[in-house]
């Protein structure tokens, strides 16, 4: 299953580069996002690192931190959310690269991360 | 002694990439791993870290800790098990790149980490 | 909007490099900037690192704890403020590189940091 | 002085390497080491790493153990130590590659490390 | 203020690199530097890492350590001094590589790092 | 408003205490709790610490992580939820001794503890 | 100089206990202080938490950051603050019992922490 | 269910206390002990440690070890194994005093400990 | 030799308690001390903490630096200087307690600390 | 076997407490301790931490590590090795009190730690 374009990315909000003339790197550490595993039903809890250098415009943080919340009670697996949460950032605010890492807590004594690269590396 | 083709490797599910398009990492990091020395029969403690780049298929979690769990009672050395843990990943789930670690407990003084890559860097 | 230029960077000081014959790396840790967020208008708090190359000059500490302290009521954004760093340190210093990285306190339960390098890499 | 031909080496036993078809890398750690300085016959305490490439063999753990005790009432310098441990090393398991760190506890002060490869990088 | 030829540069003595046939790395780590500040007469703290690939001499380590000592007095500012050790220890230990970091501790709510390199990389 | 019988503590289920003839000391780590705050809406994050001395019962470990998950979307405050997890354990488990410890995420720059305890000490 | 009646302590909200027939305890951590040195004009930073039992009020969080807020251009000395806040705590909030800590950022090498309890232990 | 008189507790031995005529304090920390949850077949993980005042005998160390090992592949639960390892090591070791703690990995995002005492303190 | 009254404690300089009529506590960390040995004329570095409850007066912060700097070049032994530093602080301060703790860098690979409370506990 | 009166505890020099008329404490951290294991005739590790209230007398630093030297070669047991530590720094300084720790590394997977106290708490 790919990735679906997204319902909740209307919520990101963008404000203009302060700097577009130049390359510089923003990144935004997100410890408190959950969804549900829908295999479960059970609650999963993960870190979100979105690394990227902006274009034209910016993220804004508070609508960053909203559409987060809309995945609380999502039923998505690890890998999907990760593509996911690149996709929507791409298409809105159109960095000129964009790194996301999902870092996430043990389950039956392993835990994992995910790493989503745009362009491709 | 070249490792063999596994017997274990059968419980190792997998699931269709959510985003085969594109390169994207997984780490799946299993701080549980134990087995037994063959040449003391005493038990050997370690960290297993994979580290791959998905194509068609990604390992399911909870098949990866039940393959990892028939190694509680197998006689096998440090070198042997790291490679493969490698052989079977990479015949299963036949990612893009590999990487496993796994780390170990001190013993008589001394810890060892093993790192197999596919394919070779 | 882009930053502008500055009426606090006439606050930075500089010396004459001791060793202008070579190229080496000079770095300042600043844990206690702050200023404040021009949306909220509350008190953002963070980190800002300068690590540069000199020229003929070096900046001179006092003045540069002096020039962060001017932004204590500063009403900016991170990204701004950022730039607005690497721009007034560039004008004054002259610097061969430069690196302006700002870490943030959480705001919402998220945390940022910025970098902004000086000639782009 | 060079380093000699050591009467030493010959406790280091190897088994076959179970993958020499490709490259993989192997580290132990030893933090329990410990020599005499042959200048003030004072003891010395350190960490050895070794991190190596196998071709046809690798070390056996426990024969690295009675190895490296054999320098317990040794009087010997870091630098030579370590050079020492290289060729030593090299001469036995003859590795496609070897890396090896000696971490040294403060005297008067200052502590040392020591690193030495081979081939050279 | 370029540095000068120093007196101090007598007090550090050699010995034979017992592998001048090899590039090897010695690293010495000193966390008791002291200096004085020569605008405020205010002592300065930090610690000195020296990080070297010998040729034909390497460093005595309690000769180094009576010459750091010397500065315990001495005013003089945090970019000069870096530059003064890598030209004091290139002056009487002739390494092929050598690169000297100076960790200050905090002054005013700013802490600072010198990197020094030889040759330039 | 004082906290309420609870709804949620039926999903509390017990099992008989190994050894109730001494007293001794269980103690449950829940880094994954979360709620909503009933005055903004949004989520808190905070980990929970059960620590008790059992009588006739011990609590069953799944049973106290599906009750934990109810308050997914329940509004309610720090002060208040941390008192009726700790009514609710003492009226299902009935414990010679109870201490819950809330610790939450920051919030607006502050982070909260809250210490409830059975008998009060 | 006595602390004074703080004209600040006005914007202290509280709300009622919700368990006001036990002593529990709360603890709120606020890592972003700052205000001014009254001798010196420079800022200072420190971290202050409070810890306290409540009796039939509880501080409500948001009024409690506004009012530290308040401090950040004041001139007052370490040892004042700390006994300003413990008085308009109790003015406010009619604790049981209550525990007021700062731990303040080095300042010319040095750092501070000061507690004071009510009632007095 | 009460612990019942193990079959294991054979294999620990004693050797004779060095100095019995004091109190002292003897702690073993035991990183790799694992055992089978009953319920669901899972292995669980922990840390054991025992603290203890010797009266005539003291355990010795190895055959703690094997002890400890043959618990490997016993289904048992947490509560319960704790008081079996206090009344196993009081049978054959007859301490003055003795703690048992045990200290597991995560399961379901819950991580438990377990502290068992005699003479109940 | 017990400790003489100091001509250094003319340095120390005092300011009025501002909450003589309650007990709290003030602590200041020196982590930047330095003196000589008299047995080898070689620098010792240390860490030293005032911990004590005022009476009518309070140590200044910037005396109390210039007071532990005349150390600098002193030859005095650990156990001397920790008694000393207590005397002279009782004299000037005269607090209600006062604990004086000094923690040394390691010398010979062994490191101390020392401890001194007024009046004795 | 009780320990015995040690011929090593001549190495233990002392010098004159320069604070008689109080009661202070001096502990002295020796990570660099190592002895034999009498039963496998392998070394052992461990840190050894002396912490006493003098009385007349007390320990001259380097003497004290001069006397730890002398067990590197001697073959004892941990509960044995501690008591006798204890045994000698009690005759030869005679403090008002003692409390000696040993740390040791992993042996088997196992770590231990011993703790005697003069006179008994």
């Amino acid at each position: 299953m790919n990735p679906q374009p997204s319902e909740f990315r209307d919520l990101l909000e963008v404000f203009d580069n302060p700097a577009p003339q130049r390359n510089f790197t923003i990144e935004h550490h997100c410890p408190e996002f959950t969804s549900v595993c829908p295999k479960t039903g059970q609650p999963d809890y993960g870190t979100i690192v979105f690394n990227y250098v902006p274009d034209q415009l910016c993220v804004e943080l508070k609508s960053l931190k909203m559409y987060l919340q809309r995945f609380r009670n999502e039923g998505i697996f690890y890998e999907a959310i990760t593509n996911r949460l690149l996709d929507d950032f791409v298409a809105v605010v159109q960095p000129r690269r964009l790194r996301v890492e999902s870092r996430w807590t043990p389950r039956g004594g392993l835990n994992s991360n995910i790493i989503v690269e745009y362009p491709e590396s």
